[in-house]
C-alpha cells in the first residue's frame, strides 16, 4: 500500500512503528558515512604497485622522447601521459594538457583565467561584466556550484531529466542572454543522478549559438570510463560533434585518474581546441614550470594504455557495484513499494539520486545524521544550497564497506519513511 | 693591465686576438647551457631512493595521524610533511599549508586571490584598484617579474646591494602610495646575487608602515638550506621578527623542495601567519580537495626530518660547489684582471650574478649563443626585461657536467672580453 493512500489512523500506526524502529537504530551508536563519493580502501589497493612504477633499481625516470621526468619543464605533460589519456577523450596529444592531481583545481583555475584575463584574450575579462551568469543543470555537483558561487556568478537553475539537461531552455537562455558565459556539465554518469546525455542532448550543445561570444561548456568527464555494467551507457563525443559545425572552441573538457589511480594522488586532464590550449599554456607557463611528470610517468607505465585504464576499472566495478545493489535493494524493496522516493539507477559513475516527498530531504539527512549516518548535505545538489523542492539526496555508495553500507541504508530507509508519514500527516 | 687603460692601439690588438680565439670557439660547434636554475642529472639521482619511500609491500600509506594519504581530503598538507619542513622555516605546523610540486605555482595563485578576492576578504580586491605597483628589488628572478608583469601592476626597480634591498628607498614609498601592494623577495642567497638580507634588514622590512593595509612581502625563501660553504649565510627569521611587532600578517613565505629532491616532482610550501593561513585555506577549499598527499609522505618518509634535509644538501653541495669554483675561477683569472666585470661569490644558492661594463650584456649574451652557449637572456634579471645599464648577466652553474662548465666558461669570458673591447673602442 502506498503511503499517500493510507488513512489517518494507518499512517498514525506507520509512523509510529518506524519511529520505534528508527530509535533502535539510534540505540546502537553508528557512525557511518555515505556522504562523499571517495573510493573506498579496498579500491586504492588495486593501484599500489603503481608506485614502484618508477623506481631507483630501474633508473626509469624518462619519457619516451628522452625527457628527465624529475628535472624542470613540460608544461602541457609528458608524451606519455598524452598517450594514455587521448584515447580516454577521443582527443589528438596537441588537445590535451596533463596537470596535477585535482581536476577542480584545472576547472577553478580556468574560471580564474577567463575572469582576469578573458577567454582568448580579445575577449573582455569576466570580471569585467557587470553580473557574470551561469548555467546550473539540477542536480548536480556541489563543487561546481561552490567555483562560480565563489566567483559571484549568478547561477540559474537548468531541469534535467533521463537525456540531460533541457536542451530548449539552455538553447533560449543563451541566444537571448550574452552575460550567460557559462555551463557546468557532467555529461556521463552524472552527478548525482548518473545519467548519460541523449546523442541529441550532445548534438545540441555542440550546435549552441550562445549571444556571448566567450560562452564556455565546462564539459566535466569525470566518469567517462566508469561503468558498473555489461551494457554500459555511451556518450558521444562532443569536439567530434563541434568540430563538425567549426564550434570546438566552444567546449573545455575535464578528466583525472582521482576514482582509478589514487583520489589523492592522480593525474587529472584538460582537452580543449588546440587553439584553446595554446592560449591556456600562454598563460599557465607564468603559473608554473610544469606539473609533477614523475607522477605522470607512474601513471603511464602502469597502465601502459587505455586498455589498460578500462583493465583496472573493470576492477573497481567488481568491487562497487556490488555496493549500488545494496543501495538499490533497499530501495526497491521498502521505498518503492510504499511510493515515497524516486531514484536513478545508474550504469556507471558513483552516486545514487533519490527524492522524497517534497520537503522531506533536510528532515530525512538530520534525522540519519541524528542515528550515526552522514549524508551528503541535503539541498547540496542545488546552487546556493538551495533545493526548490527540499527533495533530492545524493547517496554516495563506494566508501563504506558492503556490511556498513547494509546498515547505514536501514537507516536511511527508516529514515525516509519516518520523515514521509509525518510529512503525510501534516497535510492531513 | 685593466682594459680602461690600454691606448687604442693595445685595445685594437687585444681585441683582434680576443675575435680569433672567440672565432675558434665557434668553429667547434658547441651546445652548452648556462640558462636556468636546473638541477644536474647526478643530484636528481641523490633522491631515487624516495621513489620507494611509500611502496605496495610495506603498505605504509598513511600518515602518521593515520590518515589514508591515497585518498581525498587534507586540503592544507599532512602532518609528516608539515613536521618536517616547520623547522626549515621556523614556523608552527598551523602556519603551513603544504601543496603540489611548485612554489611559484602558491605565488601565483596568492597574487590570484589578492587580485580577486582581496587579502583578508575585507580589503578591496587589487582587481578594484586602479593601478596596482609593485616593488621588484633588482636585479632579481624573471619569472616572479613575469607573474607581476601579467596581472599588469606596475613594476618599480628597488637597487640591491650586499646587505639587500634599498630600505630607504622601499620605506620611504610604501609609506606614502597605498597603491603599493607589495614586493618580490628572494631573502636568502638571492636569485641571481646570491647575496642573503642582514639582519637589518630583516628587521626593517619586518618594521614597514605601509600606507596600504593590503600590502604583502611575496618573501620567497627557495634557497634556504642551499649552502655552498663550511661558513653559511644565516636569515633572521622575518616571521621572528614581524610578531614582536605584531606585524606577520604583512608577510607570505615560500619554499619548496625543487632543488632538494626532485625539481619536477618535489613539494612545495607557504608559511603566514595563522589568520592568513585561515583565510588562504577558505578560499584554497573551493579550488582543490587537496593536494598529492602520497607524494608529501614520500618526502616525509625520505628524508625523515629537518635533519635528513640537511644531510641531503650536503651531497647536493658536493657536486655543485665545485661547478661554482670552475665559474668563479674562470672570472677571478680572465675577467677581474682586466677590470671588465663585476660578480657576486655567493656563499650559497643557485647562481653568479654578473656585471659586464654599461651597454654590454646583450652582446655577451648574443655571442655566447652565436658560439653554441646558452645563457639566461641579457635582461631577463629586470622587470620588463629592461636593464637599464644593459650589464646584468645571470650564471647558473648547475645543470652542466663539469668538463661543459669548463668549456661554456671559456667561451663566456672570451665573450665578455669581445664585447668589451669593442665597446671601449667604440668611445676612443
Amino acid at each position: 500500500m502506498q503511503l499517500s493512500e493510507m488513512n489517518t489512523e494507518q499512517l498514525t500506526k506507520f509512523r509510529d512503528d518506524v519511529k520505534a524502529e528508527y530509535e533502535g537504530y539510534k540505540a546502537l551508536g553508528l557512525s557511518l558515512n555515505m556522504a562523499r563519493g571517495k573510493p573506498s580502501s579496498e579500491q586504492l589497493d588495486l593501484a599500489m604497485k603503481m608506485l614502484a612504477a618508477v623506481n631507483s633499481y630501474d633508473k626509469d625516470y624518462k619519457a619516451s622522447d628522452g625527457t628527465d621526468c624529475r628535472n624542470y619543464g613540460g608544461l602541457d605533460g609528458i608524451v606519455d601521459a598524452k598517450n594514455l589519456f587521448a584515447p580516454m577523450l577521443g582527443v589528438s596529444n596537441d588537445e590535451l594538457i596533463i596537470c596535477g592531481n585535482s581536476s577542480l583545481n584545472i576547472m577553478y583555475d580556468m574560471i580564474m583565467r577567463c575572469y582576469v584575463f578573458g577567454v582568448d584574450g580579445v575577449q573582455k575579462p569576466w570580471k569585467d561584466i557587470p553580473k557574470v551568469k551561469w548555467l546550473c543543470p539540477v542536480p548536480g555537483y556541489d563543487r561546481h556550484f561552490a567555483i562560480t558561487e565563489q566567483f559571484g556568478f549568478e547561477m540559474i537553475n537548468i531541469p534535467t531529466d533521463d537525456n540531460g539537461p533541457d536542451m530548449d531552455m539552455i538553447e533560449r537562455l543563451v541566444a537571448e542572454d550574452d552575460s550567460i558565459k557559462g555551463i557546468w556539465c557532467v555529461p556521463m554518469y552524472a552527478n548525482p543522478t548518473g545519467i548519460t546525455y541523449s546523442d541529441e542532448v550532445v548534438k545540441r550543445f555542440a550546435a549552441l549559438k550562445p549571444a556571448a561570444k566567450d560562452f564556455r561548456i565546462f564539459w566535466d568527464n569525470a566518469y567517462c570510463i566508469h561503468h558498473l555494467t555489461d551494457t554500459p551507457d555511451k556518450l558521444l563525443n562532443i569536439f567530434d560533434e563541434c568540430k563538425k559545425l567549426g564550434s570546438e572552441d566552444m567546449v573545455y573538457e575535464f578528466a583525472s585518474t582521482s576514482k582509478i589511480s589514487f583520489a589523492g594522488g592522480g593525474v587529472a586532464v584538460m582537452a580543449a581546441s588546440v587553439k584553446n590550449v595554446e592560449y591556456v599554456k600562454s598563460l599557465m607557463t607564468i603559473q608554473t614550470i610544469g606539473y609533477d611528470k614523475i607522477n605522470q610517468l607512474r601513471h603511464a607505465k602502469f597502465f601502459g594504455s587505455y586498455d589498460g585504464l578500462m583493465a583496472q576499472m573493470e576492477k573497481h566495478r567488481a568491487i562497487i557495484a556490488p555496493k549500488f545493489k545494496v543501495v538499490l535493494d533497499a530501495l526497491d524493496a521498502e521505498i518503492k513499494p510504499l511510493g515515497i522516493g524516486t531514484y536513478t539507477k545508474p550504469n556507471g559513475g558513483y552516486f545514487v539520486s533519490f527524492n522524497t516527498l517534497d520537503g522531506c530531504a533536510k528532515k530525512v539527512v538530520a534525522l540519519c545524521k541524528e542515528a550515526g549516518v552522514v549524508m551528503t548535505g541535503a539541498g547540496a545538489t542545488y546552487p546556493y544550497k538551495k533545493d526548490p523542492h527540499d527533495s533530492n539526496i545524493r547517496i554516495a555508495p563506494t566508501l563504506p564497506p558492503k556490511e556498513e553500507l547494509v546498515q547505514a541504508m536501514k537507516v536511511f530507509v527508516c529514515a525516509v519513511k519516518l520523515a514521509s508519514a509525518e510529512k503525510l500527516l501534516e497535510s492531513k
